[in-house]
Formats: C-alpha cells, structure tokens, sequence
C-alpha cells in the first residue's frame, strides 16, 4: 500500500516520518520547496508535483483555509483520502462523493513546522477518525490499521460528535483565555499575576487566525460548548452571592475537582471485541478507544477503567 | 533584628531557609512536632512553643483559617507582625490595632510542606507588601528592604487593590477551569481533550476547602472580577452569532492574543527614587516594584519598559 501525505509541518512531517520508519511506501508533498528538501535530508521520499500523486491513500495535513487549493489537483484521483484538520463537519461537506475518513490527531504542540516533525509524535495519542454512515467501515479500518500499528489510540466518531467535543476541550478554552487576559487588563493584576494566570491564559497565545478558523468551522458547536461554560458560571456567580460564599462555592467546585482528578482516566483491561460499526462508535462514545487488530473480524480494544461494562 | 516565622510550610519553610541563609538570627515555629524537627535537621532554629516567642519581627505563614487558633498566642507580642496569606482585606481587619503590614508572596506552587521549601523560592517573584493608610511607612520600609534582599520584587499596594487584582488573576482562573471541567463531563471529549485542556484546567485541581476559602475571603473582588469575564465572554457569544463568526471572532480575540503576547511585561530601566507613601503606591499601580535600597530615603525601583514616564 502505498500512502502520500500532503502537507509536511509538524503533523504531516510526524506523520511521514513515523510511515517510512514502520517500513511503508511513503511519499511526501509541501508547497514549499524548502520544506520538500528537508524532508528529502531526513531520508524521506518525497515528489516535486501532484501532478504525479501515485499512491493509494492520501492524507491531507494542510490548514483548512489551504485546502481548496490542493483539492484541484487531486481532482483525477480515485483512492482513499484522509485528513488531519482539527474540525470535521466542514470536511466531511468538502470532500462529499469522494472516499473520505475523516481523521483528527490530538497531537498539536506549541511548536509547528517539519523542523519540529518527530516520528513518535503519535505514540499513546488520541487519533479520532469518522465513521459517518457514509463513510466505508473497510476504509476506515484500513486507516484504524495504520494508525494503532503507530502508537495512537484509535476513537471510532462522527464528524458531529467530534466537532461537540472538541468545541468544548479545545475551542472554548480558548475563548475563556481571552476573556481572562481582557478581565485583568491592569498594570497592577498584570504585575501580581503568575502561574494560575500564566497556564489559565497560555491559548491565548494562539495565532487569532487559527482562533478564527477553529470559530468559523465549528461555530454551532462552539456556541453550545459556551453556553454550557456560561450556564456553570452563573452558577458560580451565585455561588458567591450566596449568605456563606466560601460554602457555596465549595460545594461548587467539588464535582469539578473531582472530574479533573480523574482526568485523564484510567484506562481498563484490554478486551477482544467484534468488528462492527454500531459497536465501534458505542466504544467512543464511552472514551474508549482501538489499541490494535487481532485479525480481520476481531480487534482489541480499551475504555476508561470506570466505564468498563 | 530577630525574625520569627509562624508555620513552616512551603511558603513560611522556604521563607526560614532564606533569611537563615542571609544571616539574620531567624527563629521558626510549627505546630507539627515533625515539621519543627524537619526544620532542625536542615539546620534551621525552631521553638516548641509560642510561649518563648522573642522576635522583633513575626511572619504568619499558616492559612487563614488557621490565624484564629495561632492570634491568641500573640496577645503580649508588641513587635511588627506581618503575613503570607493570599486575601489582605480579611487580614487587615482581623490585626486593626496590631503592628501589622499585610503581605502576599506571589510564589505558589503546586506542591505544599516544608519538604518542598527552598531559599531561593522568592528570587525574582513578586511580593505584594501593603501600604495601607494605617500602615507605618517605616515598617513597610523594614519589611521592603528585608524581601528585596533576598531577591523579591516587592510591589507596594493596598489590602483593596491587592485583592482586586488577585481575584481577576488568581481566583477567577480558579473558577474557569471548574466550568470547563463541567462543560466537558461526558466520556469522548474527555477522551480527546488535550493540552488546551490540560492547561486551562490545571487550578481546578486546586483543593475546594482552599478554593472556598479564597472566596469567601474574597467575594466582593471576585464577583467583580468574574463580572468583567463574564462580559467578554457575552462578545464572544455575540460574535459567533454574527454573519463572519470567523472575522467577528478574531477581531475579538486579537486584543487579548496582544495583552497575552506582552506579559510578563519586559522591565524598563532601574530608575533611583525618594521614599514617598504616594510614590510608592503609583509605582505598584503601574506595575512596578522596589528593586533595591541605595540609602534611608533613595530606593531603586523599576516598572515594566511600556509604563516608564
């Protein structure tokens, strides 16, 4: 099989790398010339144009605003295509009539670029990757495949699902660091603040581009995920209005507590479980996860030690 | 000048260590046998009792909740007194009448005990000290020059802007990261969350007796903090109802990326200034710090590089 990756920062060049070292035909494409020989230095293959793209699977790890430039020229290109952008639903329309997974890494760092590229970037990460009904459940097992062969765990999604979930660890966070820099705009809160500020607002250091996108992508879920943050606040605002503030925010606060001490969870025993669509999504709804393929019908699969049925 | 420190935690521990190490004739107290022998065995001078309390100086270094079972103690203590807790409103009443200078040592860690405590855990971190109207200059002043010597940037301030500022960086981050751990309960975003919500949710491990007492020392602070958040949350939802949610979002966004981008800020200058209650207290306002002590009536101060007149 033979698997090209479009795009070469930090996900794509990762993603290239950890192909070629588990020994698969792998070749690479950047837009940038630069990028394309750095990659070439590191002992990868890479091509100088899409207009000879020969491979069977094609994983776009360009931004979603480059996209529609890409596209084009894959237009005479009939096999299995993946992507690794941060929302789904937008995809999952551009890519219609085509054969498309969806696929998501939960592996983004502070740094970008292929100079940062690492092939163990994925080892014990989370890959979502759709299974929408429109999408081929061998597809995506070829794909489930390739990715726990690498280290990552596998969480069988739609592209709905995924989007509501990410609007509410990743895309909101965001908004609240905002709104935290602009609550304490001052000299004096400025100079006193330290750690509880500096990791409660370190999103906030996001290009306002990339907050721009992941917003436009997913405003509908984004918009829920904030309403539901914006509801607990106004709990918490009670909370302090409350005749005894210290016990009411207490008692606010300790479910909480609570949720983020068991973040992340446990996970529980491995378990042998059929192949089969309905199951595979029931796994990511429960927080589990694909660890490996035991063969054609069986896989193993993994699930927070609390959720373990 | 004999300084005495009452609690030998991280802070009160680490406080011992560093004024042992700089010479002064420094005497520790704690109410755990255990604690008191640890302190000895690292070299440290304690008491067993508060009844043999002979200092000119005396830092509580325990909770605040705990204040009213040490205070007591104190009754036939005449020297200057001063503290480490985290709320200075709640303080600068319970000592009315005392020899009293509140003070805050912004240099929390996620770690707590004497076992944790080092004598370099203040050098280059900030230590509100404040200048109330009550308060004696002198006093503020033999404090000053005591937390600048061991490496502090002591940031003049009074009990209500101190706790105006603490409730905006501290204590609202607290309440944040508690709705984002409820906003995001159910398995797969949990499963998917990542390092955004690492990192915004990071306080929400944060014990909820300390939360509570956080703000119940500090309610009317927070809520006014929590009420501006709240506000710039609303122009987040606002703009991702807009017809560009993208464009609405970055063009709301943008400024906070800037704020974030610029803090800590980069210090201007060492600038050398007369000791003057006003001067003190505009210099904390614009973020600025004492730095040093040139002589009884010069200091050396400084102010982040933007606010230098």
């Amino acid at each position: 099989m033979r698997i090209g990756v479009i795009g070469l920062g930090l996900i794509g060049g990762s993603l290239l790398r950890a192909l070629h070292a588990a020994g698969h035909e792998a070749t690479g494409y950047d837009t940038d010339r630069t990028t394309r020989l750095a990659a070439v230095a590191s002992g990868l293959r890479t091509v100088d144009s899409l207009d000879t793209w020969r491979v069977d699977v094609t994983v776009l790890a360009v931004p979603l605003p480059a996209l529609g430039a890409v596209m084009p020229a894959l237009d005479g290109y009939d096999g299995l295509i993946t992507d690794v952008v941060s929302v789904k639903t937008p995809l999952r329309d551009l890519l219609a009539g085509r054969r498309f997974v969806g696929g998501h890494p939960m592996a983004g760092k502070e740094t970008s670029g292929f100079e940062h590229s690492d092939a163990d970037l994925f080892t014990h990460r989370v890959w979502a990757l759709c299974l929408d009904e429109e999408t081929s459940l061998d597809d995506w097992l070829e794909l489930a495949r390739l990715y726990t062969a690498m280290g990552a765990r596998v969480v069988p999604t739609t592209a709905a699902e995924h989007d509501a979930a990410v609007a509410a660890v990743s895309h909101v966070p965001h908004l609240l660091a905002a709104a935290l820099v602009e609550a304490a705009g001052d000299p004096l809160p400025r100079a006193l603040a330290a750690s509880s500020f500096r990791d409660g607002t370190r999103v906030a250091l996001t290009r306002p581009e990339l907050v721009a996108a992941m917003a436009g992508g997913n405003a509908a879920a984004v918009r829920a995920a904030l309403d539901r943050t914006l509801a607990s606040l106004k709990e918490a605002r009670a909370a302090l209005d409350a005749d005894d503030p210290a016990a009411a925010v207490e008692a606010w606060f300790t479910p909480a507590w609570r949720g983020r001490r068991d973040w992340p969870s446990t996970p529980g025993p491995a378990q042998t479980t059929l192949v089969d669509r309905e199951r595979l999504l029931e796994l990511g709804r429960a927080g589990g996860w694909v660890h490996s393929f035991d063969d054609d019908r069986h896989i193993t699969v993994m699930r927070p030690a609390a959720t373990v049925p």
